[in-house]
Protein backbone atom coordinates (compact mmCIF):
# COMPACT_ATOMS: atom_id res chain seq x y z
CA UNK A 1 0.00 0.00 0.00
CA UNK A 2 2.80 2.31 1.17
CA UNK A 3 4.75 1.46 -2.13
CA UNK A 4 4.82 2.73 -5.53
CA UNK A 5 5.72 0.27 -8.55
CA UNK A 6 9.45 1.54 -7.96
CA UNK A 7 9.67 0.43 -4.66
CA UNK A 8 10.40 3.84 -2.81
CA UNK A 9 7.77 4.27 -0.14
CA UNK A 10 5.55 6.96 0.16
CA UNK A 11 7.54 8.55 2.83
CA UNK A 12 10.55 8.86 0.69
CA UNK A 13 8.47 10.49 -2.07
CA UNK A 14 7.28 12.91 0.43
CA UNK A 15 10.60 13.59 2.06
CA UNK A 16 11.74 14.08 -1.78
CA UNK A 17 9.21 16.57 -2.22
CA UNK A 18 9.88 18.29 0.96
CA UNK A 19 13.40 18.12 0.26
CA UNK A 20 13.30 20.31 -2.98
CA UNK A 21 12.05 23.23 -0.48
CA UNK A 22 15.46 25.37 0.37
CA UNK A 23 16.11 28.84 2.12
CA UNK A 24 16.95 29.71 -1.66
CA UNK A 25 14.06 28.41 -2.81
CA UNK A 26 10.49 28.49 -0.65
CA UNK A 27 8.19 28.57 -3.35
CA UNK A 28 7.54 26.60 -6.46
CA UNK A 29 4.90 24.90 -8.65
CA UNK A 30 3.97 21.35 -8.31
CA UNK A 31 5.53 20.68 -11.81
CA UNK A 32 8.84 22.24 -10.75
CA UNK A 33 8.42 19.78 -7.19
CA UNK A 34 8.06 16.95 -9.69
CA UNK A 35 10.94 17.64 -11.32
CA UNK A 36 13.13 18.58 -8.71
CA UNK A 37 12.42 15.37 -6.63
CA UNK A 38 12.21 12.85 -9.34
CA UNK A 39 8.99 12.06 -9.87
CA UNK A 40 6.76 11.33 -12.51
CA UNK A 41 4.55 14.55 -12.71
CA UNK A 42 1.01 12.84 -11.65
CA UNK A 43 1.92 11.44 -9.01
CA UNK A 44 3.97 14.69 -8.12
CA UNK A 45 0.98 16.35 -8.47
CA UNK A 46 -1.32 13.69 -6.30
CA UNK A 47 1.66 13.84 -3.46
CA UNK A 48 1.56 17.82 -3.84
CA UNK A 49 -2.29 18.30 -3.45
CA UNK A 50 -2.33 15.25 -0.50
CA UNK A 51 0.58 16.92 1.47
CA UNK A 52 -1.80 20.71 0.87
CA UNK A 53 -4.76 18.69 2.32
CA UNK A 54 -2.94 18.21 5.71
CA UNK A 55 -1.55 21.65 5.18
CA UNK A 56 2.10 20.49 5.17
CA UNK A 57 2.05 22.59 2.11
CA UNK A 58 -0.06 26.14 1.34
CA UNK A 59 -0.87 26.88 -1.64
CA UNK A 60 -0.70 30.84 -2.91
CA UNK A 61 -3.52 32.72 -4.96
CA UNK A 62 -0.95 31.72 -7.71
CA UNK A 63 -1.21 28.65 -7.53
CA UNK A 64 2.53 28.41 -6.08
CA UNK A 65 3.39 26.19 -3.29
CA UNK A 66 5.31 26.98 0.00
CA UNK A 67 6.40 24.56 2.97
CA UNK A 68 2.92 25.09 5.44
CA UNK A 69 3.48 26.10 8.89
CA UNK A 70 1.33 22.53 10.33
CA UNK A 71 4.90 20.85 8.93
CA UNK A 72 6.80 23.66 11.09
CA UNK A 73 4.28 22.95 14.15
CA UNK A 74 4.68 19.10 13.48
CA UNK A 75 8.25 18.97 13.58
CA UNK A 76 8.85 21.17 16.47
CA UNK A 77 6.39 20.47 18.78
CA UNK A 78 7.63 17.52 20.24
CA UNK A 79 11.20 17.97 19.21
CA UNK A 80 14.52 17.42 21.15
CA UNK A 81 16.27 20.14 18.81
CA UNK A 82 13.44 22.26 20.54
CA UNK A 83 14.08 21.18 24.13
CA UNK A 84 18.35 21.79 23.60
CA UNK A 85 17.78 25.21 21.83
CA UNK A 86 15.28 26.71 24.76
CA UNK A 87 18.10 25.76 27.16
CA UNK A 88 20.82 27.83 24.87
CA UNK A 89 19.04 30.59 23.73
CA UNK A 90 19.57 32.56 27.08
CA UNK A 91 23.27 31.83 26.82
CA UNK A 92 23.64 32.41 23.30
CA UNK A 93 22.52 35.98 24.00
CA UNK A 94 24.72 36.61 26.49
CA UNK A 95 27.91 35.47 24.15
CA UNK A 96 25.92 37.63 21.73
CA UNK A 97 26.23 41.17 24.03
CA UNK A 98 29.83 40.37 24.60
CA UNK A 99 30.90 39.29 21.32
CA UNK A 100 28.42 41.33 18.86
CA UNK A 101 28.89 38.66 16.04
CA UNK A 102 27.32 35.39 14.92
CA UNK A 103 26.93 32.95 17.73
CA UNK A 104 25.81 29.65 16.28
CA UNK A 105 24.72 26.27 17.91
CA UNK A 106 25.13 23.15 16.27
CA UNK A 107 24.94 19.56 15.97
CA UNK A 108 25.98 16.41 14.35
CA UNK A 109 23.53 14.85 11.50
CA UNK A 110 23.83 12.23 9.31
CA UNK A 111 27.97 13.41 9.31
CA UNK A 112 27.51 17.17 8.97
CA UNK A 113 27.51 20.05 11.17
CA UNK A 114 23.22 20.64 11.17
CA UNK A 115 22.82 24.59 12.72
CA UNK A 116 19.91 24.77 14.91
CA UNK A 117 20.19 28.55 16.31
CA UNK A 118 22.17 31.23 14.96
CA UNK A 119 22.25 34.80 16.66
CA UNK A 120 23.81 37.84 14.28
CA UNK A 121 24.58 41.53 15.22
CA UNK A 122 23.00 43.78 12.77
CA UNK A 123 26.49 44.94 11.90
CA UNK A 124 28.50 41.72 12.11
CA UNK A 125 30.83 40.53 9.60
CA UNK A 126 30.62 37.54 6.88
CA UNK A 127 28.93 34.16 7.75
CA UNK A 128 28.03 31.15 5.56
CA UNK A 129 25.94 29.02 8.08
CA UNK A 130 22.18 29.37 8.16
CA UNK A 131 19.54 27.61 10.62
CA UNK A 132 18.96 24.33 9.60
CA UNK A 133 21.52 24.80 7.05
CA UNK A 134 24.56 22.61 6.95
CA UNK A 135 28.51 22.45 6.86
CA UNK A 136 31.01 19.77 6.63
CA UNK A 137 32.08 18.44 9.80
CA UNK A 138 35.55 18.54 8.80
CA UNK A 139 36.26 22.40 7.87
CA UNK A 140 33.70 24.19 9.98
CA UNK A 141 34.57 25.01 14.04
CA UNK A 142 31.34 23.52 14.94
CA UNK A 143 31.88 20.21 13.15
CA UNK A 144 35.93 19.73 14.26
CA UNK A 145 34.48 20.17 17.86
CA UNK A 146 31.48 17.29 16.94
CA UNK A 147 33.73 15.27 15.05
CA UNK A 148 36.57 14.95 17.73
CA UNK A 149 33.68 13.72 19.91
CA UNK A 150 32.02 11.79 17.33
CA UNK A 151 32.13 7.92 17.76
CA UNK A 152 35.47 6.44 16.90
CA UNK A 153 33.24 4.73 13.72
CA UNK A 154 32.31 7.78 12.01
CA UNK A 155 36.00 9.44 12.60
CA UNK A 156 37.16 6.99 11.00
CA UNK A 157 34.67 7.15 7.91
CA UNK A 158 35.12 10.90 7.66
CA UNK A 159 38.68 10.72 7.80
CA UNK A 160 39.13 7.97 4.78
CA UNK A 161 36.88 10.09 2.58
CA UNK A 162 38.15 12.79 0.27
CA UNK A 163 38.13 15.54 2.15
CA UNK A 164 37.35 18.57 0.30
CA UNK A 165 39.03 22.18 0.47
CA UNK A 166 36.20 24.80 1.03
CA UNK A 167 39.34 27.72 1.75
CA UNK A 168 43.22 26.67 0.70
CA UNK A 169 43.19 27.11 4.57
CA UNK A 170 40.62 24.05 5.19
CA UNK A 171 42.89 21.05 6.97
CA UNK A 172 42.15 18.11 3.89
CA UNK A 173 45.25 16.02 5.18
CA UNK A 174 43.99 12.97 7.15
CA UNK A 175 46.82 12.65 9.22
CA UNK A 176 47.22 16.15 10.29
CA UNK A 177 42.56 16.85 10.81
CA UNK A 178 43.47 13.16 13.13
CA UNK A 179 45.63 15.08 15.23
CA UNK A 180 43.86 18.11 15.41
CA UNK A 181 41.12 16.24 16.29
CA UNK A 182 43.13 14.74 19.71
CA UNK A 183 44.03 18.40 20.64
CA UNK A 184 40.68 19.36 20.09
CA UNK A 185 39.30 16.81 22.73
CA UNK A 186 42.90 17.77 25.22
CA UNK A 187 42.12 21.61 25.21
CA UNK A 188 38.36 21.60 24.86
CA UNK A 189 38.12 23.66 22.15
CA UNK A 190 39.25 24.90 18.50
CA UNK A 191 40.17 28.08 16.75
CA UNK A 192 39.79 28.19 12.59
CA UNK A 193 41.45 30.73 10.82
CA UNK A 194 39.86 30.75 7.53
CA UNK A 195 39.14 27.48 7.12
CA UNK A 196 35.03 28.36 5.95
CA UNK A 197 35.67 31.64 4.61
CA UNK A 198 38.86 33.15 4.07
CA UNK A 199 37.95 36.29 6.35
CA UNK A 200 36.46 34.82 9.33
CA UNK A 201 37.58 33.14 11.93
CA UNK A 202 35.55 30.20 13.78
CA UNK A 203 35.89 29.53 17.57
CA UNK A 204 33.29 26.42 19.18
CA UNK A 205 33.58 24.41 22.26
CA UNK A 206 31.46 21.41 23.08
CA UNK A 207 27.81 20.62 25.10
CA UNK A 208 27.74 17.89 27.17
CA UNK A 209 24.68 16.04 28.28
CA UNK A 210 25.23 13.04 30.60
CA UNK A 211 29.20 13.11 29.97
CA UNK A 212 28.82 13.02 25.85
CA UNK A 213 29.44 15.67 23.86
CA UNK A 214 25.49 16.92 22.44
CA UNK A 215 26.14 19.95 20.63
CA UNK A 216 28.48 22.44 19.35
CA UNK A 217 28.53 26.63 20.64
CA UNK A 218 30.44 28.91 17.90
CA UNK A 219 31.23 31.92 17.01
CA UNK A 220 32.43 33.34 13.78
CA UNK A 221 34.66 36.19 13.84
CA UNK A 222 36.38 38.72 11.30
CA UNK A 223 40.11 37.26 10.82
CA UNK A 224 42.00 39.94 12.74
CA UNK A 225 39.82 39.98 15.77
CA UNK A 226 41.55 38.07 18.86
CA UNK A 227 40.00 34.86 20.06
CA UNK A 228 40.28 34.99 23.53
CA UNK A 229 36.98 36.83 24.70
CA UNK A 230 35.26 34.72 22.62
CA UNK A 231 36.53 31.34 23.73
CA UNK A 232 35.73 33.20 27.77
CA UNK A 233 32.09 33.77 26.38
CA UNK A 234 31.75 30.53 25.13
CA UNK A 235 32.63 28.46 27.85
CA UNK A 236 30.82 30.26 30.32
CA UNK A 237 28.13 30.05 27.83
CA UNK A 238 28.27 26.16 27.74
CA UNK A 239 28.55 25.52 31.37
CA UNK A 240 25.48 27.70 31.62
CA UNK A 241 23.57 25.86 28.89
CA UNK A 242 24.98 22.33 30.59
CA UNK A 243 23.47 23.30 33.92
CA UNK A 244 20.31 24.37 32.46
CA UNK A 245 19.98 21.07 30.29
CA UNK A 246 20.40 18.89 34.04
CA UNK A 247 17.88 21.64 35.79
CA UNK A 248 15.53 20.45 32.69
CA UNK A 249 16.13 16.71 33.24
CA UNK A 250 14.73 16.65 36.78
CA UNK B 1 -1.23 3.63 -4.56
CA UNK B 2 -1.46 6.30 -1.85
CA UNK B 3 -4.99 5.16 -0.42
CA UNK B 4 -5.23 2.55 2.44
CA UNK B 5 -8.28 0.28 2.10
CA UNK B 6 -10.18 2.97 4.55
CA UNK B 7 -9.64 5.78 2.10
CA UNK B 8 -7.08 8.07 3.95
CA UNK B 9 -4.31 8.81 2.11
CA UNK B 10 -0.61 8.19 3.32
CA UNK B 11 0.48 11.22 3.96
CA UNK B 12 -2.88 11.94 6.21
CA UNK B 13 -1.61 8.49 8.04
CA UNK B 14 1.58 10.45 8.33
CA UNK B 15 0.57 12.86 9.84
CA UNK B 16 -1.47 11.23 12.60
CA UNK B 17 1.79 9.69 13.25
CA UNK B 18 3.77 12.86 13.49
CA UNK B 19 0.79 14.53 15.55
CA UNK B 20 1.21 12.45 18.63
CA UNK B 21 4.04 13.96 19.68
CA UNK B 22 3.35 17.01 22.06
CA UNK B 23 5.72 18.84 24.40
CA UNK B 24 4.95 16.73 26.83
CA UNK B 25 5.18 13.67 25.13
CA UNK B 26 8.71 13.25 23.07
CA UNK B 27 9.20 9.97 23.45
CA UNK B 28 6.88 7.03 22.23
CA UNK B 29 6.92 3.26 21.41
CA UNK B 30 5.37 1.72 17.90
CA UNK B 31 2.10 0.45 19.46
CA UNK B 32 1.54 3.97 21.46
CA UNK B 33 1.88 5.97 18.63
CA UNK B 34 -0.74 3.38 16.57
CA UNK B 35 -2.81 3.83 19.27
CA UNK B 36 -2.93 7.18 19.59
CA UNK B 37 -3.38 8.02 15.86
CA UNK B 38 -6.09 5.19 15.47
CA UNK B 39 -4.04 2.73 13.19
CA UNK B 40 -3.83 -0.82 13.21
CA UNK B 41 -0.47 -2.22 15.07
CA UNK B 42 0.59 -3.81 11.50
CA UNK B 43 -0.18 -0.24 9.51
CA UNK B 44 1.35 1.75 12.54
CA UNK B 45 4.76 -0.42 12.43
CA UNK B 46 5.34 -0.17 8.56
CA UNK B 47 4.88 3.63 8.48
CA UNK B 48 7.00 3.81 11.64
CA UNK B 49 9.55 2.06 10.21
CA UNK B 50 9.83 4.09 6.93
CA UNK B 51 9.73 7.47 9.22
CA UNK B 52 12.56 6.14 10.65
CA UNK B 53 14.77 4.95 7.57
CA UNK B 54 13.68 8.14 5.70
CA UNK B 55 14.95 10.13 9.79
CA UNK B 56 11.87 12.05 10.02
CA UNK B 57 11.55 9.44 13.64
CA UNK B 58 14.73 8.52 15.35
CA UNK B 59 14.95 5.00 17.31
CA UNK B 60 16.72 5.03 20.25
CA UNK B 61 18.64 1.90 22.29
CA UNK B 62 15.10 0.97 23.89
CA UNK B 63 13.43 1.06 20.61
CA UNK B 64 10.99 4.04 20.98
CA UNK B 65 10.64 6.76 18.61
CA UNK B 66 11.57 10.48 18.99
CA UNK B 67 11.01 12.97 16.29
CA UNK B 68 13.82 13.58 14.00
CA UNK B 69 16.15 16.01 13.20
CA UNK B 70 15.93 15.40 9.61
CA UNK B 71 11.84 16.82 10.39
CA UNK B 72 12.89 19.45 11.78
CA UNK B 73 15.70 20.44 8.81
CA UNK B 74 12.90 20.00 6.04
CA UNK B 75 10.16 21.49 7.73
CA UNK B 76 12.36 25.00 8.66
CA UNK B 77 14.72 25.80 5.82
CA UNK B 78 12.96 26.62 3.95
CA UNK B 79 9.92 28.19 5.20
CA UNK B 80 7.97 31.45 5.63
CA UNK B 81 7.79 31.02 9.70
CA UNK B 82 12.05 31.35 9.99
CA UNK B 83 11.84 33.66 7.77
CA UNK B 84 9.47 36.07 9.81
CA UNK B 85 10.99 34.78 13.45
CA UNK B 86 14.57 35.96 11.45
CA UNK B 87 13.37 39.03 11.26
CA UNK B 88 11.60 39.61 14.62
CA UNK B 89 13.99 37.94 16.74
CA UNK B 90 16.48 40.82 17.47
CA UNK B 91 13.24 43.70 18.45
CA UNK B 92 12.06 40.66 20.17
CA UNK B 93 15.55 41.02 22.50
CA UNK B 94 15.32 45.02 22.59
CA UNK B 95 11.68 44.18 23.97
CA UNK B 96 12.40 41.60 26.16
CA UNK B 97 15.91 43.34 27.65
CA UNK B 98 13.03 46.85 29.01
CA UNK B 99 10.29 43.84 30.17
CA UNK B 100 12.31 41.02 31.14
CA UNK B 101 9.19 39.11 31.43
CA UNK B 102 7.55 36.85 27.76
CA UNK B 103 7.93 37.90 24.89
CA UNK B 104 6.42 36.55 22.24
CA UNK B 105 5.59 36.35 18.43
CA UNK B 106 2.14 34.45 16.92
CA UNK B 107 0.47 34.04 13.54
CA UNK B 108 -2.97 33.39 12.47
CA UNK B 109 -3.32 29.48 11.84
CA UNK B 110 -6.71 27.22 11.52
CA UNK B 111 -8.77 29.30 13.47
CA UNK B 112 -6.08 29.77 16.78
CA UNK B 113 -3.14 31.42 17.65
CA UNK B 114 -0.01 29.79 17.00
CA UNK B 115 3.46 30.90 18.48
CA UNK B 116 6.33 30.66 16.48
CA UNK B 117 8.48 32.56 19.04
CA UNK B 118 8.97 33.19 22.42
CA UNK B 119 12.11 34.63 25.15
CA UNK B 120 11.35 34.31 28.48
CA UNK B 121 13.23 35.86 31.20
CA UNK B 122 14.74 33.90 33.66
CA UNK B 123 12.71 35.27 36.91
CA UNK B 124 9.64 36.21 34.72
CA UNK B 125 5.85 35.20 35.99
CA UNK B 126 3.58 32.31 34.93
CA UNK B 127 3.10 31.76 31.27
CA UNK B 128 1.02 29.44 29.14
CA UNK B 129 2.23 29.33 25.77
CA UNK B 130 5.22 27.55 24.42
CA UNK B 131 6.78 27.61 20.78
CA UNK B 132 4.82 25.83 18.77
CA UNK B 133 1.72 26.11 20.87
CA UNK B 134 -1.96 27.89 19.99
CA UNK B 135 -4.35 29.52 22.29
CA UNK B 136 -7.65 30.65 21.15
CA UNK B 137 -8.20 33.61 19.19
CA UNK B 138 -10.89 35.11 21.52
CA UNK B 139 -9.07 34.52 24.53
CA UNK B 140 -4.88 35.55 24.63
CA UNK B 141 -3.97 38.56 23.36
CA UNK B 142 -2.01 37.91 20.66
CA UNK B 143 -5.04 36.30 19.32
CA UNK B 144 -7.38 38.99 19.72
CA UNK B 145 -5.55 41.22 17.26
CA UNK B 146 -5.04 38.49 14.74
CA UNK B 147 -8.90 38.07 15.05
CA UNK B 148 -9.52 42.18 14.35
CA UNK B 149 -8.13 41.75 11.80
CA UNK B 150 -8.46 38.59 9.96
CA UNK B 151 -10.63 38.02 6.91
CA UNK B 152 -14.22 39.03 8.00
CA UNK B 153 -15.23 35.72 7.11
CA UNK B 154 -13.57 33.60 9.67
CA UNK B 155 -14.39 36.14 12.18
CA UNK B 156 -17.80 35.62 11.92
CA UNK B 157 -16.93 31.22 11.74
CA UNK B 158 -15.52 32.55 15.23
CA UNK B 159 -18.01 34.61 16.84
CA UNK B 160 -20.56 32.03 16.49
CA UNK B 161 -19.08 29.39 17.37
CA UNK B 162 -19.16 28.79 21.43
CA UNK B 163 -16.55 30.96 22.97
CA UNK B 164 -15.30 28.84 25.79
CA UNK B 165 -13.98 30.33 28.84
CA UNK B 166 -9.94 30.18 30.50
CA UNK B 167 -10.90 31.75 33.61
CA UNK B 168 -14.00 34.03 34.77
CA UNK B 169 -12.67 36.95 32.73
CA UNK B 170 -12.31 35.62 29.82
CA UNK B 171 -15.13 37.16 27.28
CA UNK B 172 -17.37 34.82 26.27
CA UNK B 173 -20.48 37.24 24.94
CA UNK B 174 -19.91 36.96 20.80
CA UNK B 175 -21.85 41.29 20.84
CA UNK B 176 -18.92 42.19 23.56
CA UNK B 177 -16.26 41.04 21.88
CA UNK B 178 -17.26 42.33 18.29
CA UNK B 179 -17.14 45.54 19.85
CA UNK B 180 -13.70 44.86 21.43
CA UNK B 181 -12.09 43.46 17.76
CA UNK B 182 -13.38 47.06 16.57
CA UNK B 183 -11.27 48.95 19.61
CA UNK B 184 -8.71 46.48 18.67
CA UNK B 185 -8.78 48.18 14.65
CA UNK B 186 -8.96 51.06 16.12
CA UNK B 187 -6.56 51.80 18.83
CA UNK B 188 -3.76 49.49 17.90
CA UNK B 189 -3.21 47.39 20.21
CA UNK B 190 -5.01 45.13 23.32
CA UNK B 191 -4.63 44.58 26.63
CA UNK B 192 -6.02 41.58 28.16
CA UNK B 193 -5.89 41.27 31.98
CA UNK B 194 -6.64 37.60 33.28
CA UNK B 195 -7.92 36.38 30.17
CA UNK B 196 -6.04 33.14 29.61
CA UNK B 197 -4.57 33.22 33.36
CA UNK B 198 -6.16 34.90 36.24
CA UNK B 199 -2.44 36.23 37.20
CA UNK B 200 -1.51 37.71 33.93
CA UNK B 201 -1.71 40.31 31.82
CA UNK B 202 -1.22 40.14 28.23
CA UNK B 203 -0.48 43.07 25.79
CA UNK B 204 -0.42 42.63 21.92
CA UNK B 205 0.25 44.87 19.05
CA UNK B 206 -0.26 43.85 15.18
CA UNK B 207 2.35 43.45 12.81
CA UNK B 208 2.02 44.13 9.46
CA UNK B 209 3.64 43.09 5.78
CA UNK B 210 2.36 44.74 2.28
CA UNK B 211 -0.81 46.31 4.25
CA UNK B 212 -1.58 42.84 6.09
CA UNK B 213 -1.72 41.94 9.63
CA UNK B 214 0.10 39.22 9.62
CA UNK B 215 1.71 38.72 12.88
CA UNK B 216 0.97 39.57 16.86
CA UNK B 217 4.11 40.34 19.02
CA UNK B 218 2.76 40.35 22.67
CA UNK B 219 4.46 40.48 26.20
CA UNK B 220 2.67 38.70 29.29
CA UNK B 221 3.40 40.74 32.66
CA UNK B 222 2.43 40.27 36.07
CA UNK B 223 -1.22 41.01 36.59
CA UNK B 224 -0.21 43.93 38.95
CA UNK B 225 2.47 45.53 36.42
CA UNK B 226 1.61 48.22 34.56
CA UNK B 227 1.42 47.83 30.56
CA UNK B 228 2.10 51.37 29.66
CA UNK B 229 6.12 50.53 29.31
CA UNK B 230 5.54 47.57 27.71
CA UNK B 231 3.31 48.79 25.24
CA UNK B 232 6.42 51.19 23.90
CA UNK B 233 8.47 48.29 23.80
CA UNK B 234 6.03 46.77 21.67
CA UNK B 235 5.25 49.10 19.09
CA UNK B 236 8.63 50.19 18.72
CA UNK B 237 9.65 46.59 17.82
CA UNK B 238 6.81 46.44 15.85
CA UNK B 239 8.10 48.91 13.29
CA UNK B 240 11.41 47.62 13.53
CA UNK B 241 9.95 44.60 12.28
CA UNK B 242 8.05 45.80 9.97
CA UNK B 243 11.57 47.76 8.46
CA UNK B 244 12.83 44.81 8.83
CA UNK B 245 10.41 42.76 6.37
CA UNK B 246 10.41 45.38 3.57
CA UNK B 247 13.97 44.94 3.80
CA UNK B 248 14.41 41.66 3.26
CA UNK B 249 11.72 41.57 0.48
CA UNK B 250 14.13 44.23 -1.48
Amino acid sequence: MANSASGDSMTDRIVRVLDTFTSERTVQTAAQIGRRAGLPSSSAHRIVDDLVRAGLLERDEDRRLRLGLRLWELALRGSAALRLRQAALPHMESVQSVVREHTQLAVLEQEEALFLERLSHPEAGANITRIAGRLPLHASSSGLVLLAHAPRALRDRVLAEPLRPLTTETVTDAAVLRRRLAAIRAQGFVVTPGSIEQVSTGVAVPIREGGEVIAALSVVLPRQTSPEPALAALRAAASGIEAALREDRR
